[in-house]
């Protein structure tokens, strides 16, 4: 039992909605004897500021650490725009990632053949995409110091970042996605800006070294500005990219969004594996937003939310069967015509988050 | 004729080819009375390292600073792959950038209707679309200290990149962002990463600031990654978008590409007004780059060199008419059905370089 404890993070927005249909999802498992999960419950983002002035409360945290796998709605909302930086919704996840250790961000962009008419490409650029962004998590511009605003009189003032990449950080995301890419069409391409930044050029060659290690494993290096023209052009020409954090979020929400199905990404964020016990630390989130507009109304989409839950199963906890249940499951009620409002068509039938998550849950 | 003097720095690859048909209209122009230019010519890039072993001369960055527009080709090529960092071809088109003080660099991407099909995107989602990206082009990531690769030892290094950008760079790029904007349908979205970035949280509170001078423009902030996505989903939403170097290095690959027009679409960058003559600084460049696979070969697009061409008439030498004209030649040839391999449609006309050169020129 104790190996399989989760820590639900439903955030703010949606989070809250679609986080119900997982516990409904984890009754499901346990009552028919597929899964046996216990998990408890936290707050992040708005919702944590709102109770306790944090992004994350010091006892989530530990929640956090001590779970086998954490499962993550969403974070953010007009209501705290105005909150201290220090404490903004997003320094929740942020500090989620930095503390597990989550380096290693998986973000497939796949298209549900159901939904290929969806994408604003043209339906054969799109159908049957499968592209796997590996995106690093826990280093580059996000986390490099210093990054701070200086005043420096006269009314200027100096806003900076720092973007820092050790070799160390570079191979263990290379592996990452080397090995990911064995499982599937054994392509990797490799993007930075070596043209302009340092730690491109330090990105290039890291991966190029580990390279060597995975001789049957193609390797392209693409610029990142020419990766988002390709991207657009010619999705399908790619397998896996991998990539730093910044152009990670860029590129990855990029690839989501001309799938046509970026209510229904999921992703896994891992870290690296235990020295002892050979687990890995583990946070499961759809790549989607809290989505404020809608939230309260049983509008919001739990596909991308249940599609996270599927790749805990599978990267945390290998139940790999039962994985490929739930995505089976998924792609059968769109399939049937099953649609919630964000990806309505003609034909289909509108349906609730709960009618949605019920009907998927229903044929596992 | 003094204040007419031209630099032209055709560069690597496909650059001299295009560069040959900006001679010619230029020729044309004299010789018709239409406009009077006189011009240098210098290296730049892969070629002005074969030269000098430097990726432009001191002698050619002189003339440069002496011109009143410097007309650019493209640089890069595989053969250049391996030269030091400080001398590989993009350095000469920094220096430029750098030293001419050019921070505005204008994007328009635009679809030409007789192109609307060449989008991946679907032909609603595309035709008549007209963005104008606005990139701060001095700043940021490219030229930040330090910028460097360290040795850690044990076999680790470290490479650092510094974004840093000041009140008054941020000021000036969103002045320019909302002058432009008023001469269009005077919307501008203004994007960062203010959730992740101090240098973002900086840009949105001075471009929020110059605003209140420009209350009769429309101003919306989007984080970078909402923007990529918006850009995919649905690119007529925007008018004019003003982003910092590295995004807008991102961004407007993308917007370019979306258009269908990638081979046609020029670019500005232009630095502040003297403060005694009222003239700026200015180089003016296709978006594409130096294609090496297709040099040599007389198959090169100059759509987009002769477009630049025309931005420079506009903003250079205020010659307006000439420039609506120049810019009408290529929406007529493209009407007519000519098309470089590159753009080629069935049921239209394949031409050379020259032949689709002469074509525009001709009708000027
Ligand atoms: C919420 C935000 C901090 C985050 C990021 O920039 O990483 C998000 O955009 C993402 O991609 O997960
Ligand atoms: C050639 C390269 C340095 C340059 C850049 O990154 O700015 C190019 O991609 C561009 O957009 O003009």
């Amino acid at each position: 039992m104790a190996q399989n404890h989760l820590l639900l993070l439903p955030g703010d927005g949606i989070g809250t909605e679609i986080m119900a249909e997982v516990e409904k999802l984890i009754a499901h498992l346990k009552e028919k004897g597929l899964a046996d999960f216990s998990f408890d419950t936290g707050l992040v983002g708005g919702s944590a500021y709102d109770a306790h002035g944090q992004a994350i409360s010091e006892e989530d945290m530990d929640k956090a650490l001590k779970a086998d796998a954490v499962i993550f709605g969403a974070v953010g909302g007009p209501k705290w725009d105005d909150v201290p930086y220090e404490v903004r919704p997003e320094a929740g996840l942020l500090r989620l990632r930095k503390d597990l250790g989550l380096f290693a961000n998986l973000r497939p962009a796949i298209c549900y053949s159901a939904l290929a008419d969806a994408s604003s490409l043209k339906k054969e650029l799109v159908e049957g995409l499968d592209i796997l962004i590996v995106r690093e998590l826990t280093g580059g511009v996000y986390f490099g110091e210093p990054k701070e605003i200086i005043e420096l009189g006269d009314g200027q003032k100096r806003g900076i970042d720092t973007q820092v990449y050790d070799t160390y950080e570079i191979d263990r995301i290379a592996r990452v996605a080397f090995d990911l890419a064995r499982t599937r069409d054994k392509r990797v391409h490799s993007s930075e800006k070596r043209n302009v930044m340092k730690s491109g050029v330090l990105w290039h060659e890291v991966v190029t070294d580990v390279h060597k290690d995975y001789a049957d494993v193609q390797l392209d290096h693409i610029l990142a500005d020419n990766c988002a023209m390709q991207l657009v052009r010619n999705p399908k020409q790619f397998d896996v990219i991998v990539t730093d954090n910044l152009f990670g979020d860029i590129l990855s929400d990029s690839a989501a969004m001309l799938t046509g199905s970026l209510g229904m990404l999921p992703s896994a964020s891992l870290g690296a594996p235990d020295a002892s016990t050979g687990k890995r630390k583990a946070l499961y989130e759809p790549v989607h937003g809290s989505a404020p507009d809608i939230a309260g109304q049983s509008m919001a989409n739990p596909i991308a939310m249940l599609a996270s839950f599927a790749m805990a199963l599978r990267y945390s906890f290998e139940m790999i069967e039962l994985a490929d249940k739930l995505e089976g499951a998924i792609s059968s009620v769109l399939d049937e015509g099953l649609r919630t409002g964000d990806i309505m068509q003609e034909g289909c039938k509108k349906v609730s988050t709960a009618e949605m998550g019920e009907a998927i849950i229903a044929k596992i």
